[in-house]
């Protein structure tokens, strides 16, 4: 039997019963939240509830209903036990989070005649995907993660999908690299100091298109190792993640990485869609979002465990504790598993393949575990010398929660 | 228009019809399969034929249609046009090949519970999937490759089923390293020489079990990076790919990878299984097969191009020539590609995360293919110093075709 020890579901649970809140020790629940180390080992045990089941949206039928949470027809998560321990997330399995409704799927009758226009170079101008495949080929593994990822375990309830784990995933990503398209159009601008991609949603009729637009600014470095991709995981690319043709950009969070992208432009300043005006800011908790506060780009180091888990109940015994960790763009150098709520520490082994320093790498530990109640958490380290912290960051819209202790499950084992 | 120089349909066709052999250059055709150097471009051109749609049998019906050839229930191959770019195939267009119609699903009903016979080891016994789980767990990148891949090019015609490129793919396997396994039961028992596999699936009734069983022995030292795998590209492995539990042997071709696995035995000799004995061995032509002839084991240095291919026309200009290189287990050094039969050669590149010495590579190379018919060929050499040979080894079952030749593909673009 496992559980989150922050779930959404459990809060929900809390909030909605005072006789559940006395049985599931609230008290220590709630101290928790705010706690010092070893906070994880502190939290207190509570029955599951089971998910809630909705059904998947018409665009992602075809995914694999028992290994996702079904949030909106726009947010859907990986379970923390669909993972798996083989490096890549199947697409089947993977995440979905749409700022707006995808296109009608008419846009992929014919995918070779979708075109891009490419701005802020020394020539700008239109390019279909099949000119844009005659310019060359790469694929890069990236772990695709939305900004919220995590949300679920903020003691401030930011609005917003409360995400666990599972808004993030490893995937195989092959295109032209960006670096490709600018050099067959002569370079960039003088004066450009951002890659500004804008996606190709149809906008909803009657509202200022900048305040809905899904149209993100990355520094200009972002370009290095960018690709325009039309293939996921070795299949075209799906209209639930982008086709036919998406900007991936390594080391940066899925709001980044801008799904049916239908111009890329080089530009001197940011845009100012409100989504990267306002939205996706490090907002001090009481504070209003603006654009002086940090954006979301990069990501942080971060790890958690994946197994033991799920719903079915553990033996006590030898098990083996597996999960998943990785950087921004710097690869993991360490992760460390705890048994005992962050007390004491063990180095876990990478395993699989290195995929590169986008990628996540599996670790796995193999632990006794003596009948009884279990919390596991795991600590990465990367190359860089970064540390995943205990804590989250508090900030309003529950953004980059790399915290530790947030990400622990407790076990029971009998 | 893209067409396989020696496609087993143009086969069919020029046996089918005199005046069809005559009008496809037959008498080139002829020459060209014993032909010398370069063999490839004196081929002359045909109309390709569309091929004939099978539907999936139930067990696969879980895969893409669209990007297989189902040349029977049991035997079922990915288009050339459908490996794409991004180095993992996925599951919907992996290839499968059944020695044996598959168990009853009913085996995955519990999986956990499905037992291994582990003998010729100091303390053979059963061990539950469950408790093999707890072993140890590990995930390597591998091609799993039918040994009658390309059959379809030989000239001979041999019985099985004619593959083309598509009895292949690249996979990630996750499971427990078999070394661990032996080491728990106590190393293996000594004068033991080889490792066997038997597979759990139902044996037809009133013939000797010996004559279908599918049971495969190995030299001791393929145990080196073995794993029992529970799980493919991160999904549990699935009835028409093994589950619950498959021997992965890295490096060895595709019926070495015992489905169903229900029995490992470390033995003095090999199995006398018909399969192993008188299957899937290196007959000459006119020979008979017999247990002193070489055994389909260890998979030789091989490549092709995938694109430019598939069923839509090519236009002249700039055009990316992509496709995937692996050895037995020997990492790829180099792919060089030519666009004139093999007159002449370039070094194309190698793009994509290293997944590996068991993993393929992909490579790319752009080229400017002017208005005309281009026989495109792909040719690799490993770190061992082994080369891609231009012509296939003759033998009765049609086995280990590695020929650059045969796999060549010819262009017309307009």
């Amino acid at each position: 039997m496992t559980e989150n020890l922050k779930s959404p579901r459990r809060r929900q649970m809390l909030a909605g019963s005072a006789s559940a809140l006395a049985a599931a020790g609230a008290g220590a629940f709630a101290l928790q939240a705010r706690a010092q180390a070893p906070a994880a080992a502190a939290a207190a045990s509570a029955a599951p509830a089971a998910p809630q089941a909705k059904p998947l949206p018409g665009y992602a039928a075809w995914k694999d209903s028992n290994s996702l949470i079904v949030h909106t027809s726009n947010t859907i998560e990986t379970k923390r036990s669909a993972f798996g321990t083989s490096v890549i997330t199947p697409g089947e399995r993977l995440y979905v989070r749409n700022n707006l409704p995808p296109p009608d799927a008419a846009i992929l009758a014919n995918r070779d005649a979708w075109e891009l226009w490419v701005d802020g170079v020394k020539n700008p101008r239109k390019l279909t995907l099949a000119e844009l495949k005659s310019l060359g080929v790469e694929t890069v593994a990236t772990v695709l993660q939305c900004s919220g990822n995590g949300r679920g375990y903020f003691a401030s309830k930011p609005s917003g999908t409360p995400w666990q784990v599972g808004a993030a995933g490893c995937v195989l990503w092959s295109g032209v690299p960006v670096r490709a398209v600018v050099e067959a159009l002569g370079g960039v601008a003088s004066g450009m100091r951002f890659m500004t991609g804008t996606g190709g949603e149809k906008l909803p009729d009657g509202v200022d298109p900048k305040t809905v637009v899904v149209e993100r600014s990355l520094p200009l470095s972002a370009m290095g190792d960018a690709l325009l991709a039309w293939e996921m995981n070795g299949a075209p690319l799906s209209l639930a993640h982008g086709a036919p043709l998406r900007l991936i950009v390594p080391g940066y969070s899925g709001v980044n990485n801008i799904k049916y992208l239908q111009r890329l432009a080089f530009a001197a300043s940011e845009s100012d869609a409100k989504i990267m005006s306002h939205g996706y800011r490090i907002t001090p908790p009481g504070g209003k979002a603006d654009p002086s506060q940090p954006s979301v780009l990069e990501m942080q180091v971060k790890s958690w465990v994946n197994t033991p888990g799920g719903e079915e109940p553990a033996k006590a015994g030898r098990t083996m504790v597996t999960g998943v960790a990785f950087s921004g763009g710097s690869p993991i150098k360490r992760v460390e598993v705890s048994v005992d709520g962050g007390r004491s520490w063990r180095d876990a082994k990478l395993v699989g393949p290195d995929l590169g320093k986008y990628a996540w790498r599996q670790f796995a530990l193999p632990v006794d575990l003596a009948a009884g109640t279990h919390v596991i958490a795991s600590r990465a380290t990367d190359a860089a010398g970064n540390v995943q912290p205990e804590q989250r960051l508090e900030n309003v819209g529950g953004y980059n929660n790399n915290s530790w202790a947030d990400h622990a499950v407790k076990v029971t084992v009998a």
